[in-house]
């Protein structure tokens, strides 16, 4: 790897996981992080995650450097114009960033409406890994193994920087795959935003429910598994949801409609045709299944 | 325990699991299966599960005896008539029948519609145990160990029918909890079969998505636990649905109602509301976990 230091800017989960996965593939000399969570920068350098703290992000800019944003999805395109206003100050060309947000568009297009285009050294990407459990404290080093990692490159993007933040996260034990920014998000809305709602919509409903009724006293397994994406983190599910909302807006309103449909199937009482139906789906679920 | 012989009818998964567990427990000196599903049948004398089949309901009623009725819900109340006919043509009082259903109202209503009547031996049981795999062949030992059972005993079940069910149950390795069968079929309704119809309707939605985009090629560890109980047995859950209509339909009204309200929430970009309304979210469902 023609890099010499990493550097992580949100050091949660998933930029612990990045540290941890480039110290065991050996493939820097240096990582360092700026995250203003103190006592998730003191974890981290008392583990051995990271080596040094920096203080602000030009001390984040530096040749042979790939930084990886890993912070909620909103403050992406700021952070990627700051760099790139530091790289071109400093006259560097070795300077590459990449990123983990579950939303791709919205960064793109924001860092062209502030500098005008997206940096060439600039590489979005989509590692499909995480967890409910938020933190650097939760960090794993195979956390990224054998998953996906989606890129989403501009047409700025240069080929030698695709090439090399490809070659990082396999380094990190991921299989890499390309696709538009507008694709992923709409993938991901339908596989991913879309199931959080529905679970966050349900567990609210549970809990007004559960006022007059003993719900939460009698979840089953089934509960269990439905709601657990529940649970995950707030700011950064806010910044999700917000970021793709033109494609997720359509989506909920197709759900409804899809409720609308099996509520007539249920309420009109045919046995034969709900059958059918619950059929069809039974399918679909065992062929994912298998894949 | 004063029963000398156990039969089930309908030898799935929970049917299955159960005539293990009984013998295990060396509850009762014999065990019968009526099933017309004859590879079941098969299966269950080779391994042992069973020692005969019966063939035909009439054999099933004899003294000392409980018959656990381990069918589709549709198919209870008619099993429970018949039942009780025989028995009372044959003079019996020690004879007890207990259930399996999910649903709970829907089978006494229509077993007293059938003979003015729900019989002093009848109690009727849900035990909160099953899996998306079915069949005698997935049947285990253990399924009911720790695992709730509701029984929901109605005015005219006999005091001593309650007890030696209960303790039935309760020697499965089953924890037993007595309430109405409307508020089991509310709570159930709310906490199983609202969340199955998400799920059915989320996946037929990505059924058809998937047909312009590749939904389906990059689902995550969220997805795959949100749609699991999608793959549950059609005529199980058919019959589940309609069963519990009256209690269902609201549900999935008042859940649109919910989308509604998160879609709003979404539209209007106020980020501050929705890391709040996700924080609620979230918080409720660290609480369940802990339970």
């Amino acid at each position: 790897m023609p890099i010499k230091r990493l550097c992580i800017i949100g050091l949660g989960l998933i930029g612990g996981s990045v540290a941890m996965a480039a110290r065991a593939a050996g493939i820097c000399q240096q990582i360092d992080a700026l995250d203003c969570d103190e006592p998730a920068i003191a974890y981290a350098l008392e583990h051995g995650i990271i080596d040094t703290q920096a203080s602000g992000l030009e001390e984040l800019v530096s040749a042979d450097t790939l930084v990886v944003i890993a912070t909620p999805v909103s403050l992406i395109a700021d952070m990627v114009a700051k760099l790139w206003h530091q790289a071109q100050s400093k006259g560097l060309s070795s300077f590459y960033i990449t990123d983990v947000g579950s939303v791709k568009r919205s960064a793109i297009e924001l860092v062209r409406a502030e500098i005008g285009l997206s940096p060439s050294g600039f590489i979005p990407a989509h590692p499909i890994a995480g967890s409910e459990k938020n933190g650097v404290e939760h960090a794993q080093v195979d956390l990224l193994k054998n998953k996906k990692v989606i890129l989403t490159p501009t047409d700025e993007s240069a080929g030698e920087a695709v090439d090399l933040v490809t070659e990082f996260w396999q380094a990190m034990g991921a299989k890499t795959e390309q696709m538009s920014a507008l694709l992923h998000d709409e993938i991901y809305a339908a596989t991913s935003h879309l199931p959080h709602i529905l679970s966050f919509a349900y567990v609210q409903q549970m809990h007004e429910m559960n006022r007059r009724c003993p719900v939460f006293d009698n979840v089953g397994s089934g509960f269990r598994d439905f709601t657990r994406i529940a649970a995950s983190e707030p700011a950064v599910w806010s910044d999700i949801l917000l970021s793709n909302k033109d494609v997720i807006l359509p989506l909920i309103e197709d759900n409804i409609e899809h409720l609308k449909h099996i509520t007539s199937l249920i309420s009109t009482g045919n046995n034969t045709a709900l059958i059918d139906y619950l059929a069809v789906v039974r399918d679909i679920r065992q062929q994912i299944n298998g894949k």
